[in-house]
């Protein structure tokens, strides 16, 4: 079944991945809310037909290419969930005429650059930061958020529809506890700023989150209007450390050639280095770094549960170098595969650009060759 | 000049670029050695062509992939700078009819493998550990040394010319002092080997070297037969921290759009992510990390200095977030340039598949779409 795999290959359980679509979509449904997945982690057309399956007609991406890639392949409602990017004016008008765009603001500045350059309507979402810290509005200052949501309701284009939250500080948290916290605080502070903002006049208004962690492990959806997480298609080793997802839910693996290996220093040489991998990292419990987890091949299920012992302890270009266990040591062979369960898969897919399910089709992503 | 920039963009200084190059050429030819540059740092045939220029003939790639593609843009001899990966053993062999080609070998098992299965000569040289620990036959281990080197005269297509080392440990330098002594290191312990096995019937033989701070620090190549750096076509902060070259050595910074300033945290958020610069880190003097310097644009040579107390701070997916100094925060807009010089450029430039040079023109790299 791999025995033509040559190169790093992506190697994609679609049961496990449409298994992960099913059940959040159930989720959202379950929780009468808006379900607006994240499909900067797959970018595929492909997979994006999956999730139709499962009801789905809104999108969220990240970049103004990835809207007009999935604009292209018959979605007709996204969200660039990104700060908008005024040097890509021209493209952001192009793409709100052709479907129903959604724009994130956070700044007044921003607001007057699109009153005075927008030439269709779009749809208009102030990113407010709950505790992140990344970028967007407090959402504790309500004299910010009234300032840009009037200079979103002076432009003609524009219409304010709700706020919007990445928890992303989801991805320190280690329990399930620890996760529905995250939630329910994101919710009380970003219900907060709707409410400010609604007393003030503007609205109504709704309000969408959407981090893996919290989405992944919360019971259902209460408090939002809209959910809009992305990792979950594939999970990784990030997710299972947070303790988002079981390893069974990973869908995604490297498979990589053996091409040395030396017991005595308990090393493995694999073709597979940071330009297929990323270089995203994972503190061990025993706060060594990994570059992603080993696990065999299996020719039914794609690979097997990943191997105690064994990690890609580091990595150059086109190197891994995985700290092997002596069990893995003693049936592993030159010219062998082994599967790398990615730290984060995202990057990961992002570099290697095409998937190979477990039937061997292949299956590319927005810029592939 | 860079005002039609809307996207994370690749920015190179043909200059530097080219000044790079012909100053360690003219080391090489000074010292009377060949000079065969990695080509994984800038996989472009017309950056190729700049080292054509300056006389170069032989190169060096990290994948058989990477072969291909140089191969078809006219280089004639080639070394693939990575253990043989058995899968790809027919790419192998149509390379081998078509050009000079030069593969790694570290294993008896390896050379068994290429001499049942070669159809075409090839030139073969035992990859050496000097010290670095990465992979390789251990420079010490004489009898390891001979079984490989019998195991390669043993088949009809190969050709034993040399013994080939990595110094990478070179990159936990700070100093000229201490390049200089692992430079010199790695020549006595890969002469060492040398001897072993011409006392022992074999050669004459060769050594090739070549990480980019030893290569670029050391006055002269004594003791060897031939380099391989790469990184040194462009260099990076990550050269700069070692002491290899100097900031004005660095000969690509990516140009990034500003998304959102943060004045009272200090924070510029950038349209440039893990997905644009890698996410190689470099810890700083401060023990904050670094996932990139940041500079102003520069009409004439494309960027400023660094500025000081601004970094590249952390990364998502495709947002950036600089800590900014007060300086930069009192001068930059939404919507301006700002210029990310990166960690590691042949990372960087792997994600971004294209550069633009000062003058406006596009170079493709190998795979962009």
């Amino acid at each position: 079944m791999l025995s033509d795999i040559t190169r790093p290959t992506a190697l994609l359980n679609e049961e496990t991945a449409c298994r992960n679509i099913a059940r959040m979509a159930e989720k959202a449904r379950r929780s009468g809310v808006r379900f607006r997945p994240h499909f900067k982690t797959h970018q595929s057309a492909i997979i994006g037909e999956w999730f139709r399956a499962e009801g789905v007609a809104a999108i969220t991406v990240s970049s103004v290419s990835m809207a007009q890639y999935f604009a292209a392949h018959g979605w007709r409602d996204i969200l660039i969930a990104f700060p908008v990017n005024w040097r890509e004016i021209e493209a952001i008008n192009a793409l709100a005429e052709a479907v129903s765009l959604h724009l994130l603001l956070e700044s007044v500045e921003t607001a007057r650059f699109l009153a005075a350059r927008l030439t269709a309507p779009v749809g208009i979402w102030l990113k407010v930061d709950t505790g992140y810290g990344r970028t967007g509005l407090r959402w504790d200052d309500a004299a910010d958020l009234q300032a840009v949501a009037a200079a979103v309701e002076a432009g003609q284009q524009m219409r304010l529809l709700g706020l919007l939250s990445h928890a992303g500080h989801s991805y320190h948290a280690r329990s399930t506890a620890e996760l529905q916290a995250i939630y329910a605080e994101t919710v009380e502070r970003i219900s907060g700023a709707r409410r400010a903002l609604e007393q003030a006049g503007f609205g109504p208004l709704q309000v969408s989150l959407g981090d893996t962690p919290c989405c992944s492990t919360v019971e259902g959806f209460a408090g939002v209007d809209e959910v809009r997480p992305g990792n979950f298609v594939f999970n990784d080793m990030m997710q299972v450390q947070i303790g988002a997802c079981r390893v069974e839910d990973v869908a995604v693996a490297v498979a990589c050639p053996v091409v040395a290996v030396h017991p005595e220093d308990r090393k493995i040489v694999i073709y597979g280095g940071a330009v297929h991998l990323s270089k995203e990292q994972l503190a061990l419990d025993d706060r060594t770094i990994s570059y992603g987890a080993v696990a065999l091949p299996d020719a039914s299920r794609g690979w097997g549960v990943p191997l105690p012992g064994c990690t890609v302890a580091s990595l150059s270009q086109e190197h891994g170098i995985i700290r092997a266990s002596d069990d893995l040591l003693a049936q592993v062979r030159i010219g062998d595969l082994l599967m790398v369960l990615p730290v984060h898969s995202c990057l990961t897919v992002d570099l290697l650009k095409t998937y190979r399910t477990l039937a061997g089709e292949r299956i590319p992503m927005m810029g592939a060759g």
